[in-house]
């Protein structure tokens, strides 16, 4: 692991992952990350198993699979939470790391029509509730 | 076309696309479309040829080939643009049809390192410049 990657949330995990996420399954190409902030209930990340900036850089096996990946967690999302939408986006611009939120809305809920903040920093749970919510995803993915 | 199809501006095309973008071409599993907002140089619309929620809704062949669609699109925008990052987001909570904002970001420039706003509606160009952006696109697809 280059200085790089020991200094990425995604790869190196550990402190830098937990402060805005749980790591709560791999999938055959990424991570499955429960975002803390939950103002969106159900809102996780699915990030790419490789470091690497984009989709260009995955060979087509890698972003077929990966895209599969994401596919999965959306269709558990939409089972799990009826979301009215799911948006999907990926940012990153200041890291390295190919990952996409997945973003449940729920009909004019929280930025229902718009873009969805990076981090609303409004809405965390309690110990007990990310566990619960944890083993409610886990279960079904 | 239902009653949903003729008011959506991916499927009806026309004026409801015009509005914001000019469409560019078709490629096996989708519409590529410029967005007339052109804060970020080189900013576009990949849309699914099919009218559905999101890629959940989609055979596994047509989402694996609007992802290939999606990834030869972004190659082009960084052969041509040479952004530091490109962001993917899939939103359109009150519509129903699969797109996603390819958007280049400039590092230091115009919302780096954050979101991007579903329309800054801050930067159009004549239909010159429009003509010269499209075919410069185009002639790299």
């Amino acid at each position: 692991m280059n200085e790089e990657m020991k200094n990425c949330s995604y790869c190196a995990e550990g402190e830098l992952l937990n402060a805005f996420g749980i790591k709560i399954a791999e999938l055959p190409m990424s991570k499955v990350i429960l975002f803390r902030e939950q103002s969106h209930r159900g809102r996780v990340i699915v990030a790419c198993k490789k470091h690497v900036d984009d989709i260009t850089m995955l060979t087509r096996e890698e972003r077929q699979q990966y895209l599969e990946d994401v596919n999965h967690v959306a269709e558990t999302l939409h089972r799990l939470f009826h979301p009215d939408k799911i948006n999907f986006g990926a940012y990153g611009d200041t890291m390295h790391h190919l990952h996409f939120h997945l973003v449940p809305k729920y009909r004019d809920g929280y930025e229902w029509g718009g873009v969805f903040a990076m981090n609303p920093g409004q809405v965390r749970l309690t110990d007990a509730e990310y566990q619960e919510l944890v083993s409610l995803i886990v279960g079904e993915l």
